[in-house]
């Protein structure tokens, strides 16, 4: 895996560091989720795990509208000479996954769902979340199995094309394994709750509707 | 899109004519769905719709597993010279969507999840149909949102990779639209069904908890 990898004519490498660009997202990130969890301590009935649910989803939501979103209109974001902050991100993130400078297919596809159907939702279900819609598990459910099954494509598709998409093994496991591994653990985490709550739901449903024959 | 379409070498064309093959395809599942039809009459309590959906689910499920399985788990089918009916399926659906005989990662990534999730799971949903379990709206959910899913990158992929594919623009729309559009529309069917059957639990749910705090 060490090596020159694949990259487009015309790619020019980011010009802020590797700390430089984490830490922004980082800290952007951490404001608006801090914002967010005060902003909920205001609302009556949530309980802590709805809080931090309304976290993931206000991160998720934004991470794929705003970065990934930029992404699927910026086709030509690795010949980006002005510096802009998202265009470094990507050129950055194509260390670890050259498929996005490549702009392959499936990885684009995948985030074509991504942000005009997956962040849209992110967005609805934390409303959802904060107002206890009847339709907040089963939306939490739809997005986290768009995530998870995204998610395998976008593993499958590198490990069937040989895994030789990574600038060096640290990118590798750095951005293509760790930083994705959050949309494998989160969304299992959530789909299990989902799961359990939907089936409480139908099964006392079922069971009131049994005892309305039986009287 | 008319035209020579490129094809691994050593590709050997199907020895079967569309009409047999199609007619062996339809008949054996006309066959399969009538069967399970007639059997699920002697179930109680189970509607119409029921019925339907259990017929499409042994439909799909087993579209899944024997075919795509035999897909997924032979690279080479399009050498086959014994005129082995599956094989030949599969060189006959190559002349609408040619990436199935390329083996690119996007179908074939696609195509393991359908044979070793979906699949099963189609038959695990005819069974929560025909006994009625609690988690049955959820599962259906489940596997048409990857029916769903698996659809759009199928087709986004062939889009962005410049739709050049089909052998002729009588087998794109015969094979790759039509033939797929029924894991469109059903699954689109049932997401709605299930979607409102799982909001009604829900809020029956939430109703119930609130008089219970109030009573």
């Amino acid at each position: 895996m060490e090596g020159a990898i694949d990259l487009p004519s015309g790619f020019i490498p980011s010009s802020l560091s590797q700390s430089t660009i984490l830490g922004i997202y980082g800290l952007s990130s951490l404001l608006i989720v801090s914002l967010l969890w005060l902003l909920s301590l205001r609302l009556p009935k949530l309980s802590t795990t709805d809080r931090l649910l309304m976290c993931w989803f206000i991160f998720t939501g934004l991470t794929h509208i705003i970065f990934e979103g930029y992404f699927v209109f910026s086709p030509q974001f690795y010949k980006d000479k002005t510096g802009f902050f998202i265009a470094e991100v990507w050129k950055e993130y194509s260390k670890g996954d050259s498929r996005y400078a490549l702009r392959e297919s499936n990885v684009v596809s995948i985030e074509i769902i991504t942000v005009s159907l997956v962040g849209p939702a992110c967005l609805l279900a934390l409303y959802a979340i904060a107002t206890r819609k009847s339709y907040s598990y089963i939306l939490q459910l739809v997005i986290s199995m768009a995530h998870l099954y995204g998610l395998v494509v976008y593993y499958l598709t590198s490990y069937l094309d040989g895994d030789k998409f990574a600038e060096s093994l640290y990118y590798y496991y750095a951005y293509f394994v760790i930083a994705n591994a959050a949309w494998f653990v989160i969304p299992c985490l959530i789909v299990v709750r989902c799961w359990n709550k939907i089936c409480g739901a139908c099964k006392a449903q079922q069971q009131g509707q049994s005892k309305s024959k039986v009287y």
